[in-house]
């Protein structure tokens, strides 16, 4: 099962290695992390993407509250969270594809970036499984090179969905 | 001074705690790492922004080849390389506001993606520069929640450059 962690924790050398190593040494690959900075200079947060039990996420978040530098661990459920990531992709594209391939970019919400002789680089900002979609996508052109953020996620504002159930979308 | 490095690895359970420990242990301070899946599925692609001096981010290079299930590593400069990232930003959004703040959005290709009584949820993808003047644009209204993914990037399509000077751009 996957389980979608997010983890503040403070600035300072180390604090991304101890948690690495946490889930390494249980022999947990993590999917997908993504650390930068936060509201906050002296604050990141983690969010990182792992595949393992409920029984077992739950030891890891105790541990994680053990590691110095960590402030707070929340797990994110597809339900409760806006979930994204960034995706940039290069694309064989000879010049008689183009055309094709910038309009089914255009269907993804994806810009092209770069242009090259015989390639198209796209990037796209979207939930992950749309990210994966337009990957399948794009695989019979012919994908060169492409590099994902993992994942960033952030609560939804939970006044709004306990309300109504499902989200207001503002016109 | 800042270095970007963009390293491939396979696929295992430590590469990453490998990687940042490497850091760690030298104490520098990871200020931004996004690990993601890479056209390959057994291969993942790690960017990290690392505040070291020239001679050191040498050093640690060639130590990063020496850990096992790293397969190559390419420092990128922001001349040679599409550099783009991921933010997600609650902020406080009394009714008054709102509109005005959905306009800012706009100026800096932001979307709106959840919204509270109190509060909008914005996502960009930009080039990291450009995610830290919408934050400073934003902080006024008061910044709530924010996640970054940290900048990941893909080197351009050489031959464009060298021949133009610049980057041509596809109308």
């Amino acid at each position: 099962m996957h389980h979608t962690l997010s983890v503040l924790v403070e600035n300072s050398p180390g604090v991304l290695a101890r948690v690495a190593g946490l889930f390494s040494r249980r022999g947990f690959n993590i999917e997908s992390l993504a650390v930068g900075p936060t509201e906050r200079d002296d604050r990141s947060r983690i969010t990182l993407r792992v595949d393992c039990s409920q029984h077992s996420i739950g030891q890891v978040v105790k541990q994680l509250y053990k590691l110095i530098n960590v402030l707070k661990v929340n797990e994110l459920t597809a339900d409760d969270a806006i979930e994204r990531e960034l995706m940039i992709v290069r694309v064989t594209a000879q010049p008689a594809d183009r055309a094709d391939l910038i309009r089914l970019g255009e269907v993804f919400g994806a810009r092209v970036c770069d242009v090259g002789p015989t390639s198209l680089m796209f990037e796209c900002l979207e939930h992950p499984d749309k990210l994966h979609a337009f990957e399948e996508i794009l695989k019979p052109y012919g994908v060169k090179e492409l590099v994902r953020t993992g994942r960033v996620a952030l609560r939804k504002s939970t006044p709004e969905r306990t309300r109504s159930g499902r989200m207001r979308v503002l016109a």
